[in-house]
């Protein structure tokens, strides 16, 4: 299997321009820009020092890795805006960003779960009941999607979801290079409801040095179908959608956006580009400009279905970096928790101990009411 | 491999009889006791339709069954105590226990996501993305601890939890004899903030008919140590635990009761017979005698670590009917997401879409707290 991220450079689309600076603690933070903007301002906090990193143990059970950051306790828990560590500093709030604006900028967690290892970190070959504990290597950042606090990813300018989805894009890029990474996770998890401890709008990237449990999952299941049919099964699975139509919630001339046919949440869609590619790195520029269209109406239309903010999870599910590349196709899988205005699902003893999903609802019928919520067309831009 | 389930018969304990009954629906109520009461009151509640069989469809991603019930949206959400289903009927409340009273009952549920199916009905030999959609067989039953509505698993005596143990094993045995069934999965949800529906003190069994992820990861993850090492997984964690000493919370004769070398939540604890066996209904007398103790030691020390009532999942791990017997050993995992009084972890983007575990705590922290807990001794009858 090749290794496509491995090969060639990633450049920044034409306007972009990114500045790193150092932040008090030795992080980097990177702003992306597109106004040419000056960004020397100094972080002024005092330097504290970086945590250790973490251990990786592995679930015997289950054979899987689980990692253990002791040190993430006494991370901030929904602070009021005028302390939020997100939005640009200013008089009387040095925040994680030293500037006093920003477009989007991507920087180290402060509080990271996994982070570079030693030189000579290597996971071991054959991982079974017998194997030690090692440092928890990956990569851990904090992606803001606007300077403005009191705002959603729905609200973005079309012109600044095309910017972010250029920065993801290129932090793919570049994580992939690390020689300890096989994964870049772009994700965003939104609302009170499932623990979210910072309101400004932003994301998260988790880099592993090891192949997830879903995505090994995935990986096998598309190889088996590969083995059994020749074909790519995240084609077939867009083929059935389109066929099927009853499920889809919005589509243009790059991107479709469906609820999945054996949906495992109360509302879930999954948003993919309809020429595949392994990961957003290999987007070419006609699916690029044609994404934040799709995006922002999908999240209006969720946020619409009751008129309130709805908690999910934005998870980017990307090809890993050392194989199954030529199997797993990049889609984005937004999931909540939401069932009705003042009920949720949760995760208990079938689905959290047995993995076995139980759904309340069909997914045409959630597709049907997503489909039915008004968009905001003046918000369209 | 062998199917110890298929062979002989299963007799309850001396002491223990078991009266059933029909409910105006149709469905059964079994009634356990152990002082040869009269079972003889009459459902008085007006007759009302059994909803249909829901769906199995396939996820084509994980190649995992998704149930779809439709029809449990309207069920009844955490009712006032006069109006609770699940205490015994009395002057003004008809409940879905006709008697005024009871000691452990079990009945069908009245909203199951899974039921039995058509005499006809097959599970397909192949499971892939072709595979249409399929009725939900399997069985759903709903098991009360008590009659007194406002008591908790760790408030019951112990002779109370050695019946419902002996109800467990006979429901194990019985329903694993239904040709439709796959594997019987017995667990409790306790707490709102997992969502539980009902606050009576009860249990609820998922026997499915098909193999659940999780199992069936665990199933090719002992097989695959077996091959490696010619030893049962189990019995390999189990000497971990018992070498390592440190995260040991609880032994007796027959049971230890550790927060597993892995775990996977702020509070994890693994109990399991010393001896293994592959089901509840394998256990022997003297086992089930131990279990008690250790069963409400536990249950104690988890509520006092922080002095509340801590939301979790108890679930019963069994060895599958037809499959691994030999290599999957009976285990129970209680986990909860409390980690501090006023703070729950919860599964958001790492977890929820990717499978991979990030936890805050080391569990020979979270053991330390569970075993500094002074236990009630007066309630330990």
């Amino acid at each position: 299997m090749s290794s496509l991220n491995n090969q060639g450079s990633f450049h920044l689309a034409e306007g972009i321009e990114r500045i790193d600076r150092a932040m008090a603690d030795g992080r980097l933070i990177r702003y992306y820009d597109t106004q040419g903007q000056d960004r020397s301002a100094v972080d002024q906090r005092e330097q504290e020092d970086q945590p250790a990193i973490g251990e990786l143990r592995l679930d015997p059970l289950l054979n899987e890795w689980v990692a253990m950051a002791a040190h993430r306790q006494g991370r901030i828990f929904l602070p009021p805006k005028e302390l939020c560590p997100l939005c640009p500093s200013s008089e009387g709030l040095l925040s994680e960003i030293p500037e006093n604006d920003f477009e989007v900028v991507v920087f180290d967690n402060r509080f990271p779960s996994l982070r570079a290892p030693k030189s000579d970190w290597q996971m071991p070959e054959d991982i079974n009941f017998d194997t030690p504990i090692i440092d928890a290597a990956g990569k851990c950042e904090v992606v803001c999607y606007t300077a403005e606090h009191a705002i959603s990813f729905k609200d973005l300018s079309l012109a600044r979801i095309r910017l972010l989805l250029e920065v993801w894009r290129e932090r793919t890029y570049e994580i992939s290079q690390l020689p300890f990474i096989e994964q870049v996770f772009i994700f965003e998890n939104r609302g009170e409801e499932i623990g979210v401890t910072l309101f400004h709008p932003h994301g998260q990237i988790y880099a592993y040095s090891y192949l997830t449990p879903r995505s090994e999952k995935m990986l096998q299941v598309a190889k088996k179908h590969y083995d059994r049919t020749s074909r790519i099964l995240m084609a077939d699975i867009i083929a059935r959608e389109i066929h099927d139509e009853i499920r889809i919630v919005a589509q243009n001339s790059e991107w479709i956006a469906y609820v999945p046919w054996a949906s495992r949440y109360p509302f879930e869609i999954h948003v993919a580009p309809l020429r595949l590619v392994a990961d957003l790195a290999e987007l070419d520029s006609s699916q690029c400009d044609a994404f934040p269209s799709i995006a922002k109406e999908v999240m209006q239309r969720l946020d619409g279905v009751f008129g309130i903010e709805m908690a999910y999870i934005a998870a980017w599910h990307q090809a890993p970096i050392h194989e199954g590349r030529d199997l797993l196709r990049l889609h984005w899988q937004i999931t909540s928790v939401r069932r009705q205005p003042g009920k949720l699902k949760y995760l208990a003893g079938s689905e959290s101990a047995m993995g076995a999903f139980i759904m309340d609802m069909k997914p045409e019928q959630s597709a049907q009411q997503l489909r039915e919520v008004k968009l905001d067309l003046a918000g369209m831009k």
